[in-house]
């Protein structure tokens, strides 16, 4: 991949937030030009698509203040520093719905914009949920309520594009794959 | 959605790049208190999933600064303003694979990540590719190399993690949807 490379010449630190990091790169292209290439830092993410025993999808419902939207999205959450994913999703699972785990499946993961930022989202799948006998305290500036679908109304919600984000409309397809209905 | 509102009390302008604008909105939360929101506003993109009449897809294979590695992604670019996502896909396919289509079929659109940034991308499929007698200009600073690959050997680079990307991801599963093998 040497011929690929893009050496950094010179970074410039643009801004060190509590969700991102954005710098410039000014970078050496293989043909010798000079580019430059705004970058994000960001800490990764892990989501769960978590299914009851009568086959409800469990979602929650958030205002999304960047798209300025109320979006319906498989649970998840930044990673906290020195977390695994996998402790992420549990954990985003039990302050989010009320509901734990142990048994988690991993599905996949990925970067969702790898042309800005270094993001990675692991996605987990469990159909073995257990309530909580006490709620956790979720993040204190996050408001989110429960939504409870079966994946065809999942797939409604899509049409209406209230849901519409990759790790949602991911988990809709592969809950299809699985032969769900 | 009134009671989930986050309303801005402030806008504070971070950066105004090529790809990304970052600024950081100081908001009211429902429960009154305030928080911040680093949020990115991007002019959105579009990807195609092509595959050929001898049921091989064409990906490109590029350096990606952000994650400091190659990876084989789905034809895809920024959409250009003015430009509808699906001149966008089309143009995409023929400046990064040489070749051409006027069957689009609309796949899904999602936003990759919600949480900060109003980035939304659109997926097309095409089984009906047409080579250029022309060879189209590429951005001057993407090198990219194609790749046709069989479904299985997709997924083989997707365990490897070559293909890990949530567009790339997405189309894959989505082939699988259609029976693809």
């Amino acid at each position: 991949m040497d011929q690929f490379i893009e050496k950094t010449i010179q970074t410039e630190e643009i801004y060190n937030g509590k969700v991102v990091k954005l710098r410039v790169d000014e970078v050496t292209l293989p043909n010798g030009q000079t580019s430059k290439r705004e970058l994000l830092t960001h800490q990764g993410a892990a989501a769960i698509i978590p299914v009851t025993q009568d086959h409800k999808i469990i979602f929650v419902r958030q205002y999304r203040k960047a798209v300025e939207k109320m979006l319906i999205e498989i649970p998840a959450g930044l990673i906290d520093e020195g977390e695994k994913p996998e402790e992420t999703a549990v954990r985003e699972l039990e302050e989010e719905t009320g509901y734990t785990t142990d048994n988690l499946i991993f599905v996949t993961s990925f970067y969702p914009t790898p042309g800005y930022t270094d993001e990675l989202i692991y996605i987990y799948f469990t159909k073995e949920l257990e309530m909580l006998s006490e709620a956790k305290q979720n993040d204190e500036d996050e408001l989110v309520e429960l939504v409870e679908l079966s994946l065809s109304e999942a797939k409604q919600y899509m049409k209406e594009q209230q849901i519409h984000d990759a790790k949602t409309n991911y988990a809709i397809l592969y809950l299809e794959s699985l032969g769900m209905k």
